[in-house]
This record gives structure tokens, sequence and C-alpha cells, in this order.
């Protein structure tokens, strides 16, 4: 009997929508497709269980050199292409996960292949210089012709780092130096001032005790300090020294959200009201010199908030003089459907300082003047990234803006999105809380061991997506993702639910 | 007089010592030069003041942009070559510092541009994969070709990073790790123990009160942990929060050393006993999980201590069940005439971690297998460094071996600890305590304004050094460095020193 119901709302499932169909069998998508072509993969082929020997052969062997626990499959990465991505075993995946959500345009796209074939890029990937103080004639323009070009309005000032930690991390002193100059009113105090002899002891007033202010639920990285702001996982935190700054509560908000309009506007207020209270009962423990916040938390479960929450949340950081912070790490890179996910904000003042990694190919932070500080060193590394990012990005901003693939992620998006609260009809009870912004969107299934089945059906039919918090899963494609793409998602996520009846 | 003394004084050198010569005139070095023909330039050509023009030009555009205040000159990497870098006003540098260290065989070495134009690196450079979760098929040999080839005998566990901060970064987090699970007796606390809550919220026990043992005059690197084991100079620290861990004196040496042996003995007995001390006095407070300690200080000046030191201090680590943490990212690399710089101290038991970046490409923990463990995502980010990175070291590797670089760093290296010698009986009272391992050299000019001096001098007549501590002189040169390179820049330093006379 349960069988039959399940056949029977698929059935109805499929008339209501559409969009359904058995494996193999493609559908005849006629919506605008400005990525079509890139794929030479029309669809999944899987040809052993995921992962297959081969993967469980080189599984074994790399597990004597290091932690393999969270090693999924190994991949033949010459052999994959655009949202396709081919492993070890031959198998042909629909990667909606693209490396963490950090390949821009998938597998090999062919003007970033030809760029890898230039002089120019040989040299520069080859000579890799420290950024601080050798940099190559050219980087000064590619700076422009990247960072600063994608830069939101008001923020010119550009540190390049290697990851998204690295981005946080530097982001931080940014706003502990931009802090302390603020209370000396000048940037550095003299030399034989006690804060120089202290710093060098780890001691106050030097090394001051300054915090900056995080979310639960937050991602940020795991360097130590960034951990520090990072609450997703006790697995990310457990034994490892953390500094004592505020922890706000990050708005748990109730899908879908028109039938939960007052409740999620109270939570909001509630959580802002938290913001303001840990400023004032840090003020004397260890200021709060910044806030850091995603748009969208990822890792900790693909969490939202309005745009009314973090447009307050912003007025709550000028009113105590405190930095705004905003990591577009996951976020960044059109996939919302703007360049930068807090554009949908409608801020009055942009943010202090922006942070990004992961599809920017580099990780850097980008700040506004007014934290900027002039003496060498302070914020500094021997390689400060990597230019030969900096090209792929330049050719990939290019890509992106001459076939708009802004507007693609937001159509292909919608269309995402909705046909993900069409299987939440379709499967009451198995999957909720659909949501998203463009191409970023994440829902739930019914319990974490239900979420973990269905990600690893869909994988054994050749579909990966991510898993995120303790029950969503998450898809973060390349920005050549089609409807088409979202069609053959659908199929396997459908199968991978009625796997879980 | 003073102008006819200096003239007497280089003369007489001169005279004892034939190494030095006009500007522009070649010496006849008839050495043995495993290095010769990767040069295409013979000697520095200056042509513009350095900086010159151009670089003032792209510097002004460049400080609208980001923090200028460490920058020297712009460099045309296309037309560098080995161990001369072409700046953007078209001089032709004899580069002694490479990148800060990070360029084993200098620029453009041609095996290396070779490694670029094949598909498989292009491959590799391009789909940059999250290395802990979808690696590439190749990844398990290219660890072994390149990581663990090159590891000290009893190190087999190899995590890779993005930059050394970030390998230090991970390093104390695997001390930590070991640690607390020697603490507990097993690896894991159970899901429902008090440590799973409290580390989400930064406080003991999940996030436990630990510390890293570290020295004065330290560096290893700049982000927030590792910040608090970095005690170099003032600009580095101030104004960033650290975490309060203790900091032990590391020796200061007096040269000549055979001059002060007994003073040197008592200075590093004296530097040891405050070691254990400190894990003592620690003990209560946060107690010390780990040492960390560089080989020879590079920035902090390039202090050095003797093996016997090294040697007391990895038994301390053991007597105290404390991780010995080997900083090797200036040292590593065959620059000292050991691929890594603690192989000359003869240690019964080997590190349990090594750390490293720079001139090995990519920046990684290599550590012991007691200190494994076993849970995916504990150490891990999105990218854990570039393979590209790794395929750049395995050629680097084998072009380092097959024309036995590290024995040629060992003689060049005698020949530069030498010239440098003899130059100070030259310059008496301007030069002092040279001092190194292989080509790994400093040296002292008489206080720092003279040294900023003869390094600007230097520079001017087309040699790059660089600075380290307050009065150093630091050489970095590539594993392609020569004693006819050595010639060059021992002619600019005596040429620097007659400046400042």
């Amino acid at each position: 009997i349960r069988f039959l119901l399940s056949i029977n709302k698929l059935s109805q499932h499929v008339q209501n929508t559409r969009h359904y169909f058995a494996p193999g069998i493609r559908p005849q998508h006629t919506a605008s497709s400005p990525a079509h072509g890139d794929d030479v993969y029309q669809q999944p082929l899987v040809k052993t269980e995921i992962p297959g020997p081969k993967t469980k052969q080189l599984s074994d062997r790399t597990s004597s050199m290091q932690n393999t626990g969270a090693l999924a499959f190994f991949c033949d990465f010459e052999r994959s292409k655009a949202n396709y991505l081919v492993d070890g075993d031959e198998n042909i995946i629909l990667d909606c996960f693209q490396q963490i959500s950090s390949m821009p345009l998938g597998y090999n796209n062919k003007e970033l292949l030809d760029l890898c074939k230039t002089p120019a890029f040989q040299s520069t990937v080859l000579n890799r210089p420290a950024l601080g103080i050798f940099p190559g004639t050219d980087f000064p323009q590619l700076i422009q012709d990247t960072l600063l070009k994608v830069a939101p309005p008001g923020l010119n000032q550009a540190v390049t780092m290697a990851c998204g930690s690295c981005a946080n991390e530097n982001a931080y002193k940014v706003v502990f130096m931009w802090y302390m100059k603020n209370q000396r009113g000048e940037e550095l105090p003299l030399p034989d001032d006690e804060a120089f002899t202290t710093c060098m002891k780890n001691q106050i007033p030097g090394s001051p005790k300054l915090s900056i202010l995080s979310f639960d639920g937050a991602f940020h990285g795991r360097t130590l300090g960034t951990l520090s702001t990072t609450h997703s996982k006790p697995i990310h935190k457990l034994d490892i020294p953390a500094f004592d700054w505020p922890i706000a509560p990050f708005p748990k908000l109730k899908y879908p959200l028109e039938e939960h309009e007052s409740e999620n506007t109270k939570e909001e207020a509630r959580c802002l009201a938290a913001v303001e209270e840990l400023i004032t009962e840090w003020s004397k423990r260890a200021p709060v010199a910044g806030i850091v916040v995603e748009p969208i938390q990822a890792e900790g479960g693909d969490n939202h908030a309005s745009d009314d929450f973090f447009r307050k949340l912003r007025e709550i950081a000028l009113k105590h003089n405190v930095a705004f912070v905003v990591d577009e790490v996951q976020t960044g890179v059109a996939i919302t459907g703007k360049w930068w996910a807090h554009e949908h904000w409608g801020l009055e003042t942009p943010p202090d300082i922006v942070t990004f990694a992961k599809k920017m190919f580099i990780g850097a932070c980008i700040h506004q003047l007014v934290l900027h500080n002039s003496q060498g060193y302070r914020i500094y590394n021997t390689w400060m990234g990597d230019p030969s990012k900096l090209l792929f990005l330049e050719k990939t901003i290019d890509i992106i803006n001459s076939r708009d693939l802004v507007s693609a992620a937001e159509t292909t998006g919608d269309y995402l999105i909705k046909s993900l609260k069409d299987l939440e009809k379709a499967q009451p009870g198995l999957l909720s809380s659909s949501r998203g912004r463009g191409m970023f969107t994440a829902t739930n299934v019914r319990d974490p061991g239900a979420r973990d089945k269905v990600v690893k059906h869909m994988l054994s039919q050749g579909v990966l997506v991510g898993a995120c918090g303790t029950e969503s899963i998450r898809f973060r494609p390349s920005l050549l993702f089609t409807p088409t793409h979202v069609d053959i998602a659908m199929d396997r996520l459908n199968q991978g639910l009625n796997s879980v009846k």
C-alpha cells in the first residue's frame, strides 16, 4: 500500500508540474538557457556504486597519509566539463555542489583553459611574487579589472589573501586597527608608548581586549581567530582554544514565510535586541569592534533572515560605532541573482568590509577607505594570495557579464525554488522549508538520517548535492546551471525522497 | 681624510681577499658551479634609480587601492630569469632575497615553465578542487611524490593548506586535539558531553584553555592564532587581540661564536630553564600543549641557537609530554645545506610536527601518526591548498635532487659565510656577527640606520638583499646561487658599507 501511495503521489506530481521524468529520458525543456552548449554531457551516467572501486582503492591508499574522514570520491578533472563531474570510476555526475561552491563556471571552461595556455598566465602562476613588496607591473590594472570592478560602491580598498579564513582573519585585523585608531585619535601611538612593549608580550594595552560579535550557526573559517566566530558544528570547534567573544542568536525563521510573518518579525527583533545587549555587556569586558555576518548562513544550515533584519543590523553597527563585516565567501559571485548577496538588502550605508574567496578564486577583503591604514607590514604576509587567481577572475567576470549570468542565476533560481516548493507539496512530511535566493537554495528533509540517505541516493543516481545544518540539502551549482539541470536534479531528489518513505 | 681612509680600506681589502671588483667587471671565478648556465643575465645592470619612474607611477596608482607601505618596486616577471629579477624600469637586479625566500629555482625555470604547458597542469590549476572531499585521482601519488618524499623520517601524515600562517594554525589545532585526546584517553567525548555544547559558545571545557609556547623574536604568521606566537616587531602585533600564551627567551648568542663559547652555553641554559619554568607556571593557567620554534629565527633577525640547544628543547618537550613543532617555513628546502634545517641537529626523536610553505610552493604541516585524528572535518577547509602547487614541487624536488643542489647550497654557503667574515675584517666596526647555515646567512651592520642605507645602496647598484631584525641583512638566494653571484653581492655590500662610513 505504501508503495502504491508513493507511485500515486509521484504520478499526481508529474501531472501537476511536468518536471519529473524517468531516469535517462531528457525533458523537452524550452526555457531560455544562456549556458546551453557548455555541457558535453547531457545527463548523468552512473556505472558503479559511488564511491566506486577505484575511489575505494585510492581512499585506502590516502588514509595512510592523511585524514580521509571527509573524503567523498576521487575525480577525473580532465574529463569533467561544465556542470558534470566525472569521478575516478567514470561515473558522470551532475554536480550541484561545485567543489563546495567554489567553481563559478564549472569544470574546464574553454576560455579559462585557453587562458592557461598564454605565456602571461604561465609566467604569473610560476613566478608567484610576494605581492605586498614586489608585485608584477600588471598588478594595479589587475586589481582594478577584478576586485574593484565588482566591489560594492564605497568599498575601494582591496587586500588579497590565499583563502577565505585568511580573508576573514585580515578583515578582523583591519577592524581592530580601525577601532584602536578611533580610540587613540591617531594611527599609531608613539614608539615609546606602553602599547609598543606590551604587544610583544601579548598583553594589554598593546594587545587589547577587543572582540568580534558573531552569530549562532555562523561559519567564518577554521583558523583560531575566525573559528572563534564560527558556531556551526561542535566537530569544527571541539578542543581548540577560543577567544571569549560575544555570540548573538541568529533568527530561526519559520516556513513558509508568508504563513509566519508576525512570528518571524518578532524573532528577528529578539535577535537584534540581543545584539545591542551584547555590545553593551561586552563594552567593559572586550569591546565589540566589529560584527561579522553571512548574508545566508551556509554551513550552518542555509539560514536566512529578512532584508529588513540586515538593514537594522547595519544601523546598530553605525549607532555603536562598530564595523560591519559581511562575509560573502559562499554567497558572492552572482549565484543569488546579484553579484553580492548583500545587494539585495538595499542598505543606505554600504558594509565597512566585504570578505570573499571560493568562486572569486582568491581570498580577499575589500573595505572602505576609512578603515585604511597607511603603515606597511600591518596587514601583510609573504604571498598575499596568488595573482594567477586574479587572471582567472578577470576572465570569469568578462564571461559572467557578457553572458548575463547574473540574471540567468535569478531566472534559473526562480525555477529551482518553484520546483522545490512543488516537490514539497508532492512529498508532504518529507520535504519542507525550501528557501533560497537565486540559485543559492536549500530544502529540509524530514530528519537528519533521512537527509543523509536522500543525498546518498541522489548521488547513486548521478546527482551531487551538498548537505548543511542538520537536515538540509543545499544547491550550489555553477552559473552555467539551467532549468534543464534543475529538472534532472529534481527528478533524483524525488527518487531520493521516495527511497526514505 | 675620511674619503681617503675608505679608499685605503677597500684597497687593502681587495688585496686581502681578491673577491671584490669594480661594478661591471665580471670576476673570473673558477669554483664548481652546478647552476652555471641558468642565468641569461651575467651581472646586474641598473638604468634608473630604484624605485624608478615606472614603479613610482604604478605605486601612486596602487596607493589609491591598497596599503603600499611595504612596496619596494614592481617586477617584470616575464623578463626575469633564475637569479636575476628585472624590474618595471628594466633594471636587472641580482636577487638574493627571492620573493622573501619563496623561489627555490629563481625565476622562469625552463622545466617548470614547460610543466605549465602540459594539459595535466592546466587542468589541475583551473579545476582547483575541495581537496578534503573531492580530490583528483592523482592526488595520493602526488602527496607521496612531494610532501612525503621529503618528509623527515617518522613524519608520515600530510595536511595541505594555502599558506604558511594556515600551516601553523592547523599545526596548533593538531596539537590541541592530540593534547585533549591524551587528557581524555579517547579521541572524542560522547556527543552529550558538556564539551559538545560549551565549545559552540567558545567556553571551557569544549574550548579548553591551552597554550602554545613560543619564543621572543619568533615569527610564525599573522593570523590571530599564529600572531599570538609571533614576537618579532611591534608593527606586526599592535592593536590585535592575542591569546595569553607563554613566551620564552630565545638565546642571544655573541659572535664570533668561538670567542664566546662559555657565555653562549650559559645563555642557552638560561633560556631552556625558562622554558621548563613556563611550562610549570602555565600548567594551572593554560597548559602548554606544544612548543613552536624556528630552526633559525628569520624575520626576528636571523637568530641562531646551537644544535645542542634544540636537542635539549626536544627533550624538554618529551619530558613534559608537550608537542614539538618545528616551523621550517623559511628554513626549509635545501637552503641550509640539508632539506630541512632541523636535520642538522641530530635529534634522537624527530619533531612531532614540521610546518612549511614558501619554497615548498604549498603550505602544509606534516606530522607523526600519533597526532593523527580520524574524524573528518576537524582539520579541514574548502580548498586545503592547491594541488597545482604540488606539481611545481614534484618537478622542483626532481631538479634539486638530480643536480644535487642541496650539496651546492652547502658549498656556496661556505663561500658566502667566508666572504662575509672576510668583509667583517675589512670593514671593522661596520660589519659583524656574520652567521649562517648553508646559504641561509645574515650579517649585522653597525646600526639600524646604517643597515637601511646599505640595503638601499646595494639595490641602487643592482643587488637585492633582505633586512631582518633591527640591524641585520639577510641572504635568501635561490638554490641556483653560485660563488660567482656571491662575489657580485659582496662587491655591492662592500660598496654599501663604504657609503655609510
